[in-house]
Order: structure tokens, then C-alpha cells, then sequence
């Protein structure tokens, strides 16, 4: 019999307790053990709950805990969760995480006592929620050398953006309706910042790559900025807006953003909707694979923590190390070294000074307006560095024809 | 180091070569074991080629050479790759392929001979190409109780069936263009007959449901009685034709079928074109997670095949079983039994008479015709066994107001 611990007994942890209980037999077929959950941890009590008898408030229950040999930390945060998983590894214990936030922020830190305690510490759920990406870049893309990763990495921006684009609705208003619906937490500041999709690309290059890339050097954007109007010029121009999440693999460094984007609508990203995400690989040899599924929620999060301990089971013990070598850091590009180009919006005061304007600092660019909109127009420039946009929006701001800039938004190509 | 032999130099075959020397460094950082190919068994010669030095016409060469630890079987078919496979593995050798007919015909032989002999058989490139889905079925969904696999998995249909709706041509025309690009075999049976696609979700239910399901039994029918006015209908129903490969486990049984479908355009199935595949996976907890990538093509299959060398290299000798109960079989449901609906399309000697003969036999259905076609028009059944369907096809064709049944063809919801 294997002895699961389970840190944290919110969303995800009770979805590990369920997937455990409800596939039990399938997961005893599978690995040939009997997995038993034998203690959760949580400063809450859980009175009439299944877990009531099983339940500790002190960790200490758990690590001293000689039948326990996975623990599954489902808490979020970095501590106490850092601790514990150090703590957890250091008595001989394999730990499985869907904490994106430690795994970005103490990733090298865990895998190298891991490897020097002979566990695992995998984080599958980490990234992606039920998605397995995790595992096919350490297992199946091996004989590749990654160069890019793209993907809709965060479910609760994707719901807000698919709310917004098919309802003409404004952010404010649908980010009410997803926390209402529980889609977004009371502060969704972590999501619709980006800083939840910053740290699961760096995760996800630190993977793919071979060696840490810092979530700290990522430049990110959220979406607090998109408006409905955005969304109806996009549409226009046959787009829809995401926020995307790409690294990509340069001669200089790592070149890696989170930004909202309009993307085509033939895109195969465009059609990934509502709390979905998926993620874009290339490699040299295997060319573009793509891995789409619900990016959370409780069980399908809770099915891929449960499947890092079934893997776990299955390899006896081994210990397989992740090709993510922690002692080195890749370098990742200033966003003004890479070129882009930009979706700009302009209200003007007068039409043809403001078209002279633009045409004099970006060339020769198509303006698009909407109908009833009078004051302003939009157009998408070529291919040129971020630090070159950012230079000519400034200078277009103090046109005399142009009134305001209403928001400069990236463009997928 | 890790040594190789290669038994067949065809396309996959100098692919495995070619991955394993263009990422030589990355392989050994990834495993760190240098991963050298040491003999290629063809029956050809290649005067002048980088395996010349290493190429034996005599497969005794490869099995008692005990540098050799890892054979990759790329040559296909049953005989003499079932030998030969069973030989190296009694010699303790562990064996990857891509040779989806002999994983089909032979896997459980060969899974139950792996075992005994404690060395591991993979086979990830024997479905969907570089694709990586048999290995997250068998490491990353294992939470989940698999309920149903959907897919396209043939490259070469899905090539011809892509360019006959994007150019309006019809199969033989496209066929023979795709022969000359490389993307069909001068003998395309096993492609356009489904027989291919047969074979990889015959696999595919096998891992995901765990016990064998017999490629025989599963309803297969090919592309080739597709034709361009086919093609014109699903249009115009906002629909596109593509090969779907399905398994579903029911109460009674699995119900697998491959059949040419329409879809709606909205499907993410109906935006995978050219010689793309993707596979969706429906679990009970992580709900439904899909797959993307090349299908076929040297390197992308090649890539596949090397993931699986890697693997084993990486798990140090131990023997991962496969989810795949080989003693035990999984009864496919007769399609008769199952519940489907189909477009139906229909040239009549007098309108009105053949309107009321479908609408006696099914009810109240909408017509659909195409301009320019007027002694013909195609409806959409109602959800019914196939068997039923069948019988008032063969009904309907003895009405005197019916000409001719000019096709049938499988709806996908």
C-alpha cells in the first residue's frame, strides 16, 4: 500500500481525495498498489466530511508519518508550502504539486534536493491544469530541441476574453459574472494581471529548454486594458483577442512575453475558448504539436496531481530526473530587443493630420474604424522592435492631431 | 553508451538516424548517456550513405551483438518484424517501433514476452506519428477512467480529403497528386481503405481502456466512394468530411467504428488538415484533453521513435508495464447495435414521390439540395441503430420515385 499525505483541503485537494476514491480501482489495476490518502493538512475543520477522521492541523502529523510516502501539496502560496515540500523531500518523501507560484519561485531549489534525496518532485498540475505537458516535454518531445512555446495558459482570462467577445460585454461586468460563477477569485489580480500565465511559461521554458528561465525577467501584461471596442476592431479584422503566453528560443536568449493579442480567427488558438487552455510546441524534429484541455477546475486539476503519483508508483521508486537543469539560468531577451507588431488606437482631432502623422512615423498602414465611432481609427504596423513601437507611440502622442491613444495591443502573426 | 540497431532504412528508419546525430547533444544532455547507433539492418545497399560502414543484410548480426541494447523496428509489416522483435526481446533487448500492423496483429504477444523478459516494447509512434498520446495515456491520464477516444489518424486521408474540399477535385485526381508528393504509397489501400486508421485506434483502445480490442472487429470503412458533390453537401451544411477513427467503452461493450464523417465546421476536429492528426480523449475526471500533431512525415515519425529510445535509456533498465491487459479481450459492439445519424443522398425520378418515400421511412427530415443538381437532394437522419438506417436505406432504394442511393455517410455530433 502506498500513503498519500494531502497538504491543503481546498478545491484541488479535495479533487485529489475524490479522483483517489472514485478511480480506485482503476488506479489499483493500473499500478498494481493500493494508494490510501492517510492524513490531509488544513487549519480548517471539516465537520461530516469524509476526511473529518483523517484530518490534522499540524504537519508534523504527516511527516513523521512513516506509512506516507507521496505528498501531494495542493496548499498554493509560497509558504508554508515551501517548507513542508523541503521539509517532505528531506525525509525521504516524493512531493507532487499543482502550485505554480513555488514552482516558478523555488522550482531549482525543490528538484535539487529531490535528486539529492532520491525522490521525485513533479508538478504536472502546475501548468495547464488537467493537460499533460509537463511529462510529454520530459518524455515524449525528448529527442527534440524545443525552440518555442505558445499557448492560453490561464482559464479565467480566457473565460473573461470568450465573455466578452461573444456577448459584447465589458471587462468589468464579466469578471463579476466569473467570480460569481467562481471562474475568478475575489482578487483576480493574479490572473487577469498575467502573473498566473508568466509563471507557468517560465515553468514550461525552464522544462523545455533545459535550464531556469526566471518568471521575474518575463515582461507581462494582463487584460484589465482590453475593452469591448477593442474586441469589435478585432473582430473586424478577422481576430479575436487572447492573452498569450510565448517563449521562444533565440540566438540572444529567450524571448519570452505574456500579453493579450489579437490573433486571426483561422488561428488554432483562436477556437480554444471559455476556462480551456493549449499549448503550442515546436521542435527541430517533431515540428508543431499542440495539447488542449480544461485548464482547471477541480477534478480535471486534481486528475493530474493524482497522475504525478501514479507515476511515481509505477517507477518503483526510481528516480528520473527532469531535464531542467537548476544550476544555470537562461538569459531572457528585453521585450524591446524583439520584434513585434502592434494593434495601435487613436482618437484624433483631425482625421487627416492624425492619418499624416502615423503614415509619416510607421509608413504605409491600412486604417480600420468601426461605425458610430467618428473620433478615432486603429491600424496594425509592420514587423519592427518593441522599443521602436514604443518610441513612435510617444511621439505620436504629442501629434497635434491626435487626441489620445487608446490602447496599443500585440499582434500574432 | 547506449547502443542501437536499426532494423529497415526506409523513410522512418534514416529519420532515427538523422534524430539521434542532429541531436546528439541534446539526447545526451537529456539522458546522460551518449546514444549511438551501431548497426542498420536492410536488405538494400546504400553505397555512399553515412550508414554504410554499419548496414548488415543478416539480422544475426544485430541480435548477438551485445553492444546493442535498444532495437528501433521501422521496417513495418507482420513478418519478419514479429521475429525479429520476439527474438531481441528473449535476447533481453528492448524494442520501439512504429509498425502499427504488427502492434495491432501481435502487441499482446509481444507486450506478455516484454514482460517475462523484464526489457520494455514501446510503440508511440505507431499511432498519430510524432503525436505524443501513447504515452500520456499510459503516464498522465492514469487518474482517469478513459471513456472514449475519437480521432484522425490517417495523414494520407485527411491530405486527400483536405485538398478535394479546399479545391473542389474529386479523390482520384487528388490521390494521384498525393502519390506523387510522397503522401500516399503507390498501393494506397491500406490508407483509403481506413484499414491504417483501423489498426492505430485498435491500439489506442487498447491502452486507453486497458484490455485488448481486436482491430478485426472494429467497422472500417475508406474515403473512396467520397466524391466532390459529397463534399459541395456538407458545405452547404456547414460541414466538413473527415475519416473519424472512434472508440467508446458502453455498458456492452466497446463501440468502435472508422468512417469517413461529416462534421460541423465548428468541431476542432474539422480545422486539422493536410496530413495532420489529432486525437481527443474523453476521461471521467479530466474531462476532454486533445492531442496535435504531424501524423506522418520522416522526421516527425522518427522523433516519436527516438522519444521512446530515451525513455528506456532513462528509466534504467526497468521494466514500465503498459496498461494493456494482453489476456484479456474487450468485446466490440456490431455497429448494427449503436446509435448514429446519417446524411443520406438520394437522385429521384419524381421529387415529390421520393419525399414522401424518406418521409415515411424517417419521419420529419429537412432536404438539402445543391444548385444545378436537380434530379437529387440529401437529408440528415434522425438519431437511430444503424441497423435501422440500414433498412430503410434498403427500403427506400425498392421506392419507385427513387432512382439511386448515392451515398451514405456517418454525421458526428
Amino acid at each position: 500500500m502506498i500513503g498519500i499525505g494531502i497538504l491543503g483541503y481546498g478545491t484541488v485537494g479535495s479533487g485529489v481525495y475524490e479522483v483517489l476514491k472514485v478511480n480506485k480501482d482503476i488506479i489499483k489495476r493500473k499500478t498494481g498498489e493500493e494508494i490510501k490518502v492517510k492524513k490531509v493538512l488544513d487549519l480548517r475543520s471539516f465537520p461530516g466530511d469524509n476526511i473529518e477522521s483523517i484530518l490534522t492541523h499540524n504537519f508534523e502529523d504527516i511527516l513523521n508519518d512513516d506509512s506516507i510516502n507521496i505528498i501531494a501539496e495542493v496548499m498554493g502560496g509560497i509558504e508554508p508550502a515551501f517548507t513542508y515540500s523541503k521539509l517532505a523531500i528531506e525525509k525521504g518523501k516524493s512531493v507532487v504539486t499543482s502550485n505554480k507560484a513555488l514552482v516558478a519561485e523555488k522550482g531549482p531549489e525543490l528538484l535539487k534536493l529531490a535528486e539529492k534525496y532520491n525522490v521525485n518532485y513533479l508538478f504536472e498540475a502546475s501548468c495547464g491544469g488537467t493537460i499533460p505537458i509537463i511529462r510529454p516535454l520530459n518524455t515524449s518531445l525528448t529527442s527534440d530541441d524545443v525552440q518555442k512555446i505558445e499557448g492560453i495558459l490561464n482559464g479565467t482570462t480566457n473565460f473573461i476574453l470568450t465573455k466578452m467577445t461573444e456577448e459584447g460585454r465589458d471587462f468589468e461586468d464579466v469578471l463579476k459574472e466569473a467570480q460569481k460563477l467562481g471562474y475568478a477569485e475575489a482578487d483576480p489580480t493574479a490572473d487577469v494581471e498575467g502573473h498566473d500565465s508568466c509563471r507557468k511559461i517560465a515553468i514550461l521554458s525552464s522544462v523545455a529548454f533545459g535550464a531556469t528561465v526566471n518568471y521575474k525577467d518575463i515582461h507581462t501584461e494582463g487584460i484589465t486594458k482590453i475593452t469591448s471596442t477593442d474586441i469589435q476592431y478585432a473582430k473586424k479584422l478577422n481576430c479575436v483577442i487572447k492573452l498569450i503566453a510565448e517563449s521562444e528560443k533565440t540566438p540572444l536568449g529567450i524571448a519570452a512575453r505574456v500579453v493579450p493579442c489579437l490573433i486571426k480567427s483561422s488561428h488554432p488558438l483562436a477556437t480554444v475558448n471559455n476556462a480551456y487552455n493549449a499549448i503550442f510546441v515546436k521542435g527541430n524534429m517533431s515540428g508543431e504539436t499542440m495539447y488542449y484541455g480544461s485548464g482547471a477546475g477541480k477534478l480535471p486539476t486534481a486528475a493530474a496531481v493524482v497522475g504525478d503519483i501514479i507515476d511515481i508508483v509505477k517507477m518503483k521508486g526510481l528516480y528520473v530526473p527532469i531535464d531542467w537543469n537548476v544550476n544555470e539560468n537562461m538569459p531572457v531577451l528585453s521585450p524591446e530587443k524583439s520584434e513585434i507588431k502592434a494593434f495601435i488606437r487613436i482618437g484624433f482631432e483631425n482625421k487627416e493630420n492624425a492619418e499624416k502623422a502615423v503614415f509619416d512615423l510607421f509608413g504605409n498602414v491600412d486604417f480600420t474604424s468601426l461605425e458610430g465611432l467618428n473620433n478615432e481609427f486603429a491600424f496594425i504596423t509592420g514587423q519592427e522592435t518593441e522599443k521602436s513601437v514604443i518610441d513612435k507611440v510617444n511621439k505620436l502622442k504629442n501629434a497635434s492631431a491626435v487626441k489620445e491613444i487608446f490602447n496599443v495591443i500585440h499582434v500574432e502573426e
